[in-house]
């Protein structure tokens, strides 16, 4: 079993440690937080009185801190764990943290010859106590497979995302859309009641469409990333839609901002041609944008 | 075996009155194109001259026409459909049209002591050739159940949605949040792709996650529409990440319209105290926009 | 002096057809409220029974209503205006409408021979009472010359923009530019405020910046409207600025709706290449997402 | 005279120490890019190594920087700045950066009895070159009155916004306004052109207008800043006008970001209550997004 060293131990971390426990794993613990440790201790794992000493002689080292900042800090901060870490050392950050900083961090470490895998994790402190987390992996494949070690203890599924960074780009981008679509479906229960709805019956409804299903395994893979923008829904009267219930919504003093920003980008996708197109030609519009290389279609 | 007037025999009207057909109903069909009617003549339909000839007499009229003024003229317009009408046949609105609109239409109608459900469909016109729509109908119960010889023949499930005007309602819903997810998708794909992810792997991730499932039948199921907004997944926390997402974007050249517009409700909710409250409260911060009334939470 | 039938004595209509009056001109007024017209006819208007026949047999009719349709249907509703006019009389609408209702109208007066000048006014009410309006006229360059009678009693300034309906379109991008410049007005003055500062001193330092008194007879009209997009202020130092006070307000639970929305548009115009150019440039950028045709700049 | 150390000759650094040594200090300058160090020198410049060399033993160091990191590293990195201060120069950061990082660099300086001003300037490098800038300083008032030997040879106007840290945040509230600002003017120009309406008469008519003159420094001053919100221009009516530019512009697949965001907010205006006040009673709205303090009104 291995030896590990595991920095942060909040909600998450508080989970995942006892959850390598569990597993036989020797774990030494630190948190700036006191009773946080204890927590743990009081579970099997070993008190450290600092991160470096939690981080020194260890197989693996974990964090799983708020922010970048604060993984920044814990390393190459004076008396960080950096300084404890070698070559022997598997750093593995769990943290959701910004991928320059994780690109900074990486060339910090690389510049002293220690290897990491960045692997934020998919799923609430619920799933992280079940041990049923996503890992989200990047780094060099051998070492991802050797901190599986760790993955196998906290996780049911361990995606490699790729190099160095992706672990931590594939996390941003996921939670982008979980937290913009957590908005756009608290607008649409708030636009049901407001228009008179029974919001029960409108989430069942929700449940069995597109709007609740959501179309990245739908109509997505058979569309547009297919290279087949021929109109299965017609990007125009997706677009009449939108605006109906903009409209409507404005009538009943409705705030939709997240709809409302959409809907420009319907004219965009008008305005370039693809009204014609199936409604998911709207990521083409987006591509546009951003510059991106452009896309060809079958049959145009 | 029913009598029924179908007028509006485009990519969805074809579909339908052609299963009308397939269901051994007499079918009476208008379009301002003639061909579209050649169509369905082809198939077994009777020709009408007119709208009102396609409605007079019948036990149901259809319309299935792009917006509400063409309904709106159909039925009210110099020799329109509503002259043709009586109270023995029932009017059955399944275009997919502005609430406002359906209210006139239905005031309209009932002055004139003729019944109506409005039943605009879920689904594309594929689903329509397959007669697998969704029918969100509303309407008097009664009116609903005579109905459902028409809505059996084009649909796979009928959901009754309250008095006229509801079913309406409900699909502008839905079709608000799955026209403004398609844009968000867009946003999320296009990002994964400017961030230098493999994409086709990114979007098996998100096929995963909270990200691609939604919400509707999950997270907001337990928690705030169940008044339990103790954190499973912190609102803060939620808007941390939206806010390294759109950093990150920013720095990349991205536009993330619909992500941006988002993060300012987590603004709102954070402002209103719910930032230490489950990311799901954001239904609360919508709903006090729209000065809805206050819910209540468990334990507070 | 003219006979002039007044049709809407609301806010606007009651200080414009009590200036007419001063001027001397016969002024028939009708409004669905009566004591609005009592309130003229005191101070020597003439009552109308009916919008018709305060339209008949006049030099001018004028109607200044809420919106398109009720100027629609005061036209040409049963034993509307428009069965009262003739060859002889001008119709002015000097109302805010929709462009594409002040189309449909000019089409309906146009097959009945009837000539019409639109002209929406800039001004509140109070500018209104002091006859100090700003007209914005659509229409044939004859006819406008002829309401001048009509304008000069009530405004300060005509602008003749163009034919039939660009009257109409001015005020509406007019007021475009207004209501969302009232937002971002508030929007900014609540970041003030919540980030600490004096209000009253943060609107002295906007009163005398770009940022209070605007770029459209400044930098527009030195840089991207004279083919010059050479950097007198960076886009992507503007972008920059931007970007730095939507963290700074995330952070302090300040929502910024407008400017996160313009930030994205920042993103596209860096994408596009617009980085290193004007910040006015963004024109070119938001040209180029509705498929307007590509300007040339000077030295590209 | 005094003797100035100066950091960051850029298209701003540089028109500003060419000013300080026309008003004859002695000016010590660094930059790491040499070419820009040698362009001053030719001017009188004394060319300094490194930026601690720059900075010892002068009356006054200035920075120019691109971005608050750049400061940041600049004092407090390895043999920065800080360690050639003493509490006898004045440290002034001119730069444009973050809130936080200003409030960073005070503390780390206030740390080491180190006086220091934050002075961001409004004006383009135009401006620059002419002397011209606005300075806005944040400080002690006899540190501010000191350094004003500094801002006389590079500004026309200096406004002391209060504590260390304001001068940083009216720059950053400031620049948040014109950098949206600058959007919305190129949105209302696109949509005017796209509208089919002569871009430069539009412009005339816009420069005349509160569209393109601003509110602050006049119906906000009037009106809700005031604490009136009684009716000049209704909300409601605001609201109207914008949601007939935006449905009119999504029939011509122009796309309005800012105005899409805008009329958001409206909606929930009007939800509150303030559709029959003032449109400026926006701010109130914006304000209770932000939590703020709610304001009162005369009369209500
Ligand atoms: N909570 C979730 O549902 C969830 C899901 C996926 C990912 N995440 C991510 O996991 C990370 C941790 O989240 P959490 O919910 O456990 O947060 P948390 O706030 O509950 O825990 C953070 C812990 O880190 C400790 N800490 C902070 N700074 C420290 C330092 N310098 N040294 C040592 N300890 C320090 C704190 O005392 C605290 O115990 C975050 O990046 C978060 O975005 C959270
Ligand atoms: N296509 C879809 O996937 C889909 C899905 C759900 C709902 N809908 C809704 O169904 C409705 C119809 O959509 P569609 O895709 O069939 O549109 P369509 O444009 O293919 O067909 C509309 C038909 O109506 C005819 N028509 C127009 N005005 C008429 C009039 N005054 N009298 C008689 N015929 C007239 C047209 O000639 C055309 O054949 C719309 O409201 C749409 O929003 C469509
Ligand atoms: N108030 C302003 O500051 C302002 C400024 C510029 C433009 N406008 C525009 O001027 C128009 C009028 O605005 P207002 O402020 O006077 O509005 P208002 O609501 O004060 O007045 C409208 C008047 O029209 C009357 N009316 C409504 N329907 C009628 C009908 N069918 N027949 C006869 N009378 C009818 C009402 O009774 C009312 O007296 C609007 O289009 C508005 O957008 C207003
Ligand atoms: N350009 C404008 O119109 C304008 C207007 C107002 C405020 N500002 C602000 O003024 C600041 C400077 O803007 P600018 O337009 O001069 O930028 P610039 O990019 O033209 O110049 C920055 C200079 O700093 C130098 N530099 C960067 N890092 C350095 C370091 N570590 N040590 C020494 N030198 C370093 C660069 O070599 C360059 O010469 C920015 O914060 C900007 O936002 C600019």
């Amino acid at each position: 079993m291995a030896q590990i060293g595991f920095i942060g131990l909040g909600r998450m971390g508080f989970a995942m440690s006892r959850n390598l426990i569990d597993a036989s794993h020797s774990v030494w613990v630190y948190d700036i937080n006191p009773s946080a440790v204890e927590r743990i201790v009081a579970l099997g794992g070993h008190a450290a009185a600092s991160a470096a000493e939690a981080a020194a002689n260890r197989d693996f080292v974990v964090t799983m801190l708020p922010n970048g900042p604060d993984v920044e800090e814990t390393l190459f901060g004076a008396g960080g764990v950096a300084t404890a870490l070698t070559k022997d050392t598997l750093f593995i950050d769990m943290s959701t943290i910004a991928p320059d900083m994780t690109d900074k961090i990486a060339r910090g470490l690389s510049a002293m010859n220690i290897r990491m895998v960045d692997a934020p994790v998919g799923g609430t402190s619920e799933v992280a106590e079940r041990g049923d987390l996503l890992i989200l992996a990047g780094g060099d494949a051998s070492d991802v497979a050797r901190a599986q070690a760790v993955f196998d203890a906290v996780g049911r599924q361990t995606i490699h995302c790729g190099e160095n960074g992706t672990g931590t780009r594939t996390k941003i981008v996921n939670n982008f859309m979980s937290t913009a679509l957590n908005i756009l479906t608290a607008e649409t229960l708030a636009f049901a009641e407001g228009a008179g709805l029974d919001v029960a019956r409108t989430v069942d409804v929700l449940a069995g469409t597109t709007a609740g299903r959501g179309f990245v395994s739908g109509a997505y893979q058979r569309k547009v990333l297919n290279h087949d923008i021929s109109p299965e829904f017609g990007l125009a009267l997706a677009a009449k839609d939108l605006n109906l219930a903009l409209n409507y919504a404005a009538g009943l003093n409705i705030p939709l901002p997240v709809g409302a920003a959409a809907s420009q980008i319907y004219a965009m996708a008008k305005a370039e041609g693809f009204g014609v197109n199936d409604w998911s030609a709207a990521l083409e519009t987006m591509r546009r944008t951003a510059a991106l290389p452009r896309m060809s279609f079958d049959g145009q």
